[in-house]
């Protein structure tokens, strides 16, 4: 007997595993240690199963999974890598998840129109593996190796977004699986349009909600001549933004441009036996021909002068250049290694720029007040930045105090005039803030999740709060 | 009694001029010519006049507008300088058209931020002239002094969306006005966001077909150190084309990057006394520091001279730039001075670059075999260009002839993965392209019409085909 609503979907996700059990055969699997692999993502969100995990490997299937889901009205989630990080892929209601593995073909590389076509299980390492040679690059780049399905609908940016653009920016066209299994293609091939609504867009950062990306036609660029890079600590957090709105405000095209705080640059010395300065550290790098990357460096380093930056060193060669911003690539290690028996709760905001030095410096003054271990890295260029949370889940205390200051600076970031996340995206971290960013604009993304989803069968539990 | 639509609407509108009249007193104008000052944008599409123009102060004033159109079911139009090129603000099936004029401030400038939040009867150049002592810029130039309110609502571009994006990446966040009369912002000013449905890029180039924008929230630039200019003709469309492919390939950062066909340069000629070789010509423009926009220009130049362009001529100095780029500025009087009794049709498609030459060469082909006049200008750096169709409106073959060469035209961009509009957007001209371009896609769209603007009476019968 059917006794709770996930009790109701696992009926009726049995009627869609007996639907499709004879044309997906061992695609489609019901074991436990299955449904376990694909029921947890990076972040700290608890793992949920799914009824059935099916490994599709085309347009076609998908629909054909999709149209089965939603004449039983199951929920489907697409998973790609698992490396969300606010539960995006975990099938909170049940039903199918889909195993995107095998949709991984690069399917073809426009060279002079700097745009590749791939399958939305293809990684960004991957396509840029396969671009080596052809003198173009996929520029996002979100810190994990995660598919490019699952960055575009998480809308992922990264370290050099200030320079090339987030996902957002990088995604010209899409194929798309809605919830009625019609496929729709959001958008031509062409660079820019003016024809019809912005649905590329719209897919992109929708976490699945709307529909299943099933093939992306991504912005690619040339490979920069040369790189440079430099680091540089600053006395003060105030000191390293001023220095990046005026890099930015001079048009200094600064393609990476990092903010790595105090604590942060403690943990990596502890971590990795270095001895650089324990200050808020900027690390840089600078694209463009070998005369510009120099000219580019300079440049900052008599604007870094003027803001209290004063041991700015900077390198050419990539070895040197490895060295400078070893520290920021140790990052993710150091900061674990503070509370080793902590699970890493990583958040982040996103504010104007001219509000950032004022965010990071307020939010750290309440982690020192709540004794939380918590270090900070930012892409001060677009006035982003992340807390590492390092919790203790077996103090409840600790977790709690960690929930109050998540709070607090989420808060904080939407009233100076920012957002809840620049990059992690809402999934099941983020949804009790959306009202309070977005107000009357929430019935909008209400409206549009009805008309194109009208069962709520996508993705269900995510990124839109529930309904009271 | 009532015997037609338009009769309907008319009765209808009267109800709402009535509900309104108190208010607004002589700010609501009946009166012809008023009507038919809002009746006609810059294109060749038939006037028609609304019922009435009522002239709105505030966000506020646009909500009394529009909720009173709502209850009585009322077109409405929102009417910013007249400059479109597709009909977008024709009041064609009657009703309420807006006069923007009154919003017109500036309210803020975010000089760390690099952003200003303005009302959208702002003209671009009103906003460019209000930072001149900034150092910053507003970058999207489509040619006309065309309204930030309607550049965005028609998704406009111009000549350096190649290194500054158009009006889809220089829109940070708009306060909307629903067809229900309620208001949202769709996106906090902070530069990038992964929390939820990207609402900005909906409204931008929705054509007023969502809402009403009341206010807008724009990026800015720094203005460039130093600018340098250059032309170069070639013997054949490909060289051009080519040499912009690698331009942009090489990672160099052009800002404007215009080809001018053999055509054009012949109208040119003989409109301004000129002698210009009379081949397809580029006219470039570097943005960046003294040494950069050099170096750009020297860059461009080998590659120019690897695909047949002999004579590149660059200058660094304004009065030289200007006289370099003068045939390019003359254009638009060129063109009308060929054929002095005929109407201007402006159009525009846009294609994967690595198509571009193909499209133009195959267009050019067809309108010397129909013996139209039609000079054209490309954004080849975007794969966009734009026809001027010479046609003498008292020769229905000529007009008919130049129908079905744009038809040919359009469906030959889409045959190359190419868009209908590239930057003039839909309105009326390009309605019926959007199944052909769009496929099922389009009933996304017309999804999302239903959900926000379910009575349809924001800018009805525009850029959605009336459906069969």
């Amino acid at each position: 007997m059917v006794t709770t609503a996930r009790q109701y979907i696992a009926a009726q996700a049995d009627q869609v595993i007996l639907e499709l059990s004879e044309y997906f055969g061992s695609h489609l699997q019901t074991k436990r240690a299955i449904r376990e692999q694909f029921s947890r993502d990076e972040s700290a969100h608890t793992p949920v199963l799914p009824d059935a995990v099916v490994a599709v490997a085309s347009t076609e299937e998908v629909c054909r999974v999709v149209t089965a889901c939603s004449h039983w009205q199951v929920p489907v989630v697409a998973y790609g890598t698992g490396t969300a990080l606010e539960g995006q892929a975990i099938a909170v209601a049940g039903g199918l998840t889909l195993d995107m593995s095998a949709m991984n073909r690069v399917l073809e590389v426009h060279q002079d129109d700097l745009d590749a076509v791939v399958q939305p299980r293809v990684t960004r390492r991957q396509l840029n593996e396969y671009l080596k040679d052809s003198g173009l690059f996929f520029s996002v780049d979100p810190g994990a190796d995660a598919s490019l399905g699952g960055m575009a609908a998480t809308r992922a940016s990264g370290t050099n977004t200030v320079r090339y653009g987030s996902m957002r920016e990088n995604v010209l066209s899409m194929e798309v699986v809605l919830a009625d299994g019609r496929v729709i293609r959001t958008s031509r091939r062409a660079r820019k349009s003016a024809a019809g609504y912005d649905l590329t867009h719209l897919f992109v950062g929708s976490e699945g909600t709307l529909g299943i990306i099933t093939e992306l036609t991504l912005r690619l660029f040339g490979q920069p001549e040369a790189i440079s890079a430099a680091v540089c600590p600053f006395a003060e957090v105030e000191g390293a933004v001023r220095t990046a709105i005026e890099t930015i405000q001079s048009g200094i095209p600064v393609a990476r441009i990092e903010l790595v705080d105090d604590v942060s640059m403690q943990a990596i010395n502890r971590y990795s036996g270095t001895d650089y300065v324990e200050q808020p550290t900027l690390f840089l790098e600078f694209h463009g021909s070998a005369k510009s990357v120099r000219e580019q460096a300079q440049m900052v380093q008599v604007i870094a002068a003027d803001h209290g930056g004063s041991d700015f060193q900077w390198a050419l060669k990539p070895e040197d250049r490895h060295r400078l911003w070893r520290a920021r690539h140790d990052m993710a290690y150091a900061g674990k290694a503070l509370l080793p028996q902590s699970r890493i709760w990583a958040t982040d905001v996103c504010v104007p720029i001219s509000r950032l030095a004022e965010c990071i410096v307020e939010t750290r003054r309440d982690i020192q007040r709540e004794k939380l271990l918590a270090p900070m890295v930012g892409h001060v260029g677009d006035g982003n930045f992340h807390l590492v949370l390092l919790v203790d889940h077996q103090d409840p205390k600790q977790v709690n105090k960690a929930q109050d200051l998540h709070e607090r600076m989420v808060m904080r970031a939407l009233a100076l005039g920012g957002t809840c996340t620049g990059e992690h995206g809402v999934g099941l971290g983020k949804k009790d803030f959306l009202q309070a960013e977005h107000g009357e604009a929430l019935s909008v993304m209400y409206s549009i999740k009805q008309a194109l989803d009208p069962q709520n069968i996508m993705n269900p539990g995510k990124m839109l709060p529930d309904r009271q």
